[in-house]
């Protein structure tokens, strides 16, 4: 069963559930994908203690690895990127395995540009500076256009607006940082922080949200292994999937 | 912790987390409520068992609350008015307390119809014939106006389109009910299916979202307790909720 180690924050949680769910379409209630959901939002802040230390999250984020594991989890998702920072020590036999945002992504930019090109990343700044999409993505293929100072510090005051529910101000400081990658040649902008599209909900090609390719990465992951339900309780992967 | 046993149907289960979340204002992540969510939508067809027998969920029902006590639920919320047909067997020293759907509305119904008046239910028929408002609410107060039979059949069509995410289908005929019972006198409409808002969202006064009213007692209910958090952890209650 999939588990979401969700509360990072919990509107992004939100957020990444009505993709989830949007993205596995089923006719009745039993044909959707189970899952569990571990929302406790009291995880110190992942960004903060990147940037600028105190408290920890690993102990937090390796307890509700393991309590989704105990509820019946064999595979996670996290909606939030910069707690992928930890991935390496979420890695274990005694934990389920994670299905890697940055990897979710991939395969998006792999079917939206797959004749590869500059990208940018909008992300909280903890994200930025422990390097989580530099150091997993082909760069090759998608190098990461740089951002300014004062543009991943605007996206971070951003994020935090969202958090707080100030949904309006947050998108106008988003749309800009997209604009400014858009006219310095960026072929796509990758929102890599799970609050940024909870503002900035207008589709647009030219944006890659991260919530929800690690939404379709998921509903991918059912149907491939019918986690242990029948054949007949599910549908064949459809090829907008 | 707060629990919710979802998944019937998904779509509600997100619908019921987004108002949770809403309702529970906060400036940062770590002040939020923490929750854990077992959506697990291979539970047999509430309303078809009880208009036509066949598989009972409730052994399915009963896995889910022991589970959620298990993952750390001291109370339940079950996002499915049809499921409280249950509720008397899931009550026991070995599960989590239900904060039940029926209460929640019957404490909206105190603030906004607090003179009393006729009001009706849209829901399944399920529901309807196995009574479910109507065991539990104060009628003297608040007596249940009769839908139809025609009528409540269109209800249950309409929260089958809502399970295949027809939406706008769905739509037209709850409002074509609302309408009805408007006409005919009802003082407010209970929309007592968690499918029903999901297509019915636009805010009229003349409506009472059970999901709405379930997802206000549960911030309530962690603003009564802190469950365990130091107070300093949660805010006050404002007047607001």
């Amino acid at each position: 069963m999939l588990g979401i180690l969700g509360g990072m924050g919990p509107l992004a949680t939100v957020d990444f559930l009505a993709k989830l769910v949007a993205a596995d379409e089923a006719e009745t209630d039993q044909q959707h994908m189970p899952f569990i959901v571990r929302a406790v939002p009291q995880i110190p802040d992942r960004s903060r203690y990147i940037t600028e230390g105190g408290e920890n999250p690993l102990p937090a984020l390796r307890l509700g690895m393991r309590e989704l594991g105990r509820a019946g989890a064999s595979v996670v998702a996290i909606p939030c990127n910069t707690a992928h920072y930890w991935y390496s020590s979420l890695v274990g036999p005694d934990l389920p395995e994670i299905l890697h945002i940055v990897d979710a992504v991939a395969d998006r930019l792999a079917e939206v540009l797959p004749e590869g090109g500059p990208i940018a990343i909008l992300s909280t700044q903890g994200t930025h500076a422990a390097r989580v999409y530099e150091n997993r993505l082909d760069q090759v293929r998608w190098p990461i256009a740089e951002s300014t100072g004062p543009e991943i510090a605007a996206v971070g005051q951003g994020i935090t607006l969202v958090k707080a529910g100030r949904l309006d101000a947050a998108r106008a400081i988003f749309a800009q940082a997209v604009d400014a990658h858009r006219e310095r040649g960026a072929k796509a902008v990758i929102l890599a922080c799970t609050e940024i599209p909870a503002a900035l909900n207008e589709p647009d090609p030219f944006l890659i949200d991260a919530t929800q390719a690690l939404a379709l990465r998921c509903v991918r992951w059912f149907r491939e292994t019918h986690h242990g339900f029948p054949p007949a309780m599910t549908r064949p992967l459809r090829a907008a999937s």
